[in-house]
């Protein structure tokens, strides 16, 4: 019953860039790759299994694209082509209706977003589900088409309505039932997709899936291009962010990152460039000198920073995937446990000292315990763990202790904030999110 | 948007119940509470915030039972009289249309099913949404009524359909628009809820939530209440459950957790119980005597078998909640790192062996991560990280391996056992999910 298909409109000729460039918008460069690449990594990873890309403007160009790169075989991409693309856009979707599944994704080709806001809606019941955004943050209202949202569904749309509540941002899933709608508006001489949505919600609801301020937009000018590739950088850091990641780990990993999606290095890669930074800290704390403790540190710290470089490259490529984050996350425990090992390990040899394996224990429980109460959490309640401050125990600052720790030469030091801070904010969460839950009964 | 209403029809006389009782059916009893109460519990636990209870036959006696136990306050349930409950359930729904919000749920008074299993389904749009069940395997399909779902659609519905896919559970989210097609239906002297869904599938789509095989049940017949009985107790031991829990455990666990049932035992009581026996067995541990090891041993595994109870109380009286889950997973962490710690402790103590504090952090790691990788699994996924054998090193398997440790005297082999155990799964899933996963990309 979830959707397997998608449908990207390619056709049209991008009027208002021609002074910019006259390539179709789909073979634009973001983020270090094409938006059609973009689609396709993003959509595949929110689990699309087969495309039809719906070409007419300059179409012999991005069928040349997609043959040389071997997309077509790679994401069983179909090529359609809309010979009437200049009428206007919902002739796309008729050029391709011989292909379409039951139930299918429209998507706007000159639209970038971050995919991982759309998980749920392919699983969404409904004849004509549309993306909608109720607190745009990033796109400008003048160019974007207007909404007015009721009790879940559109009561009006269009360019021009002067009171709206919610942006159409550009993506849909669709039965073949609009199909029925979409011939009557051709035959009406309405060749816009805009007229489809309107037609439609005079007789069936067209319900609203809410991005509520996710990040997306809509490439019509050489300034929104400009505009867009900034914002794909601004929303890097996490609102979660840590007091170390916002500081010092944001401000050196992001233009890295910036650079290393021009590089045939994939997150993975990344990935495991900072487990090993890691793994190589660890086996400095371990020699137990001070010179080792201080590399170690460094070491650390620049596995922390280059841990934020994977998911930041994944997420300026749009080619983030589920497997991706948990693998990575995986391994920044394993690094977590090494380090504190190293430490341990060094601190308690040269100095003949093993009761600091028992606060290192101390520090990996309550380590480990910060980054479970926040998946267990997720997995229990469908969201994140509430925001709201509490105390600077993640993995920034425990990592940025160890440095301090080898700078200090106070390993034993360090490995008891580590511990105290850490369980000192589990406590807290489990107080207020366990305890003295409104959720309670 | 998300629906936050509930009706519950309660106003049939259930007569095929009478040779057993006169009561309503919605005060029947069932896992130790009455079918009132579970729904009230299951739907609050959902996310439901409004209830009105729609009663009939013998309402008088359903009203003093709401009013003696203070449920209308304290679920803000409206109860609401159907003089015509004789004539068919539509009434029911017709008897309340005063009170219904833009959007809400309908459940059938008499079913009894597992809330959590609807996770979701409040968010889903849609003017009419249906649970059915396209793998049932408690209900019986000869009194249950039938439907044919194509598309995730039903296409055909009825009590006497010769050829289905898939049973109705009994429970809807409807928009108001279903009450056009109710009063229609009822100016044509069709009162029964059914044929409302039938008149309605004639024009629009009725979307399929699907049960796919979870426990609910349709209590028409006192044999119908012994079979949901039985169902609801064999429902409990999970398809992931290790091999200690499945052969040891549960099958103490569940006998008790009946009895419980009955106390005022709270499933946040005996998860605190099953941490303080986990606390008195890291206790015994660290006196590092062999007397002292058994007696850890044993608490620990009392502990692990009482830490299926809370999960199984709250299953039986349907009162489970995201909340209690979490807070019992991270205090399971705590109970695992205290009884790791003990073992060190008293073993390092009495033997002046510090190295054991390096087999203990190991375990720890290795622990910590078997229970990592399967929640932040989830939290990434949306799903549950698949489950196909691999080794035996979940939480019921560790603890036993600490009971034997300490029957045994054999502490630091224990400790070496779940590291190894640990690391080996962990390193499976990482490469079976992570690096090897038909998911890449």
């Amino acid at each position: 019953m979830s959707v397997q298909q998608a449908v990207i409109f390619a056709a049209g000729d991008g009027e208002r860039m021609r002074d910019y460039t006259a390539r179709p918008k789909v073979l634009l460069p973001m983020g270090g790759r094409t938006m059609l690449k973009r689609h396709l990594t993003a959509l595949s990873a929110l689990g699309l299994r087969e495309f039809v890309l719906v070409v007419g403007y300059r179409s012999g160009e991005v069928e040349r694209f997609v043959r040389e790169r071997g997309l077509d075989r790679r994401y069983r991409l179909h090529i359609e082509r809309n010979p009437e693309w200049e009428l206007g856009n919902a002739r796309s979707l008729w050029a391709a209706r011989h292909l379409l599944a039951e139930r299918f994704m429209v998507v706007m080709g000159d639209h970038v977003y971050n995919h991982t806001a759309l998980q749920g809606l392919l699983d969404w019941p409904g004849d004509f589900v549309g993306v909608f955004d109720s607190r745009p943050r990033f796109e400008q209202s003048d160019e974007a088409t207007r909404a007015w949202v009721e009790n879940g569904r559109v009561v009006r749309l269009g360019k021009d309505l002067e009171e709206f509540n919610a942006l159409d941002a550009g993506i849909f899933v669709c039965s073949r039932r609009v199909l029925g709608v979409l011939k009557q508006c051709l035959a009406e001489g309405q060749d816009e997709w805009n007229a489809v949505k309107c037609a439609w919600i005079r007789q069936v609801p067209l319900w609203v899936f809410d991005l509520d301020g996710a990040f997306w937009a809509d490439l019509d000018t050489p300034t929104d291009v400009n505009a867009a590739a900034q914002a794909l950088v601004q929303q890097l850091p996490k609102p979660r962010d840590g007091i170390v990641a916002r500081l010092l780990n944001r401000r050196i990993s992001i233009p890295l990152s910036q650079r290393l999606t021009r590089t045939a290095l994939t997150p993975d890669h990344i990935t495991l460039l900072s487990f090993l930074l890691a793994v190589g800290g660890a086996l400095a704390f371990a020699l137990g000198t001070w010179g080792g403790a201080v590399v170690g540190g460094l070491l650390a710290q620049a596995s922390s920073i280059l841990d934020g470089c994977d998911g930041e490259v994944a997420r300026l490529r749009a080619s983030g995937s589920a497997r991706g984050a948990w693998t990575d996350s995986l391994l920044d425990r394993w690094a977590d446990a090494l380090i504190l090992a190293g430490m341990a390990y060094g601190f308690a040899t040269a100095h003949t000292a093993s009761w600091v394996w028992g606060l290192a224990f101390l520090a990996l429980a309550g380590a480990y315990s910060i980054s479970y109460s926040e998946s267990r959490y997720k997995s229990a309640f469908g969201q994140a763990l509430p925001y709201e401050g509490g105390l600077p125990a993640k993995r920034d600052v425990r990592l940025f202790l160890a440095l301090l720790g080898g700078l200090l030469n106070a390993v034993p030091l360090a490995l008891a904030l580590i511990a105290v801070l850490s369980f000192a904010e589990v406590f807290r969460r489990l107080w207020r999110y366990g305890v003295r839950s409104p959720l309670r009964g």
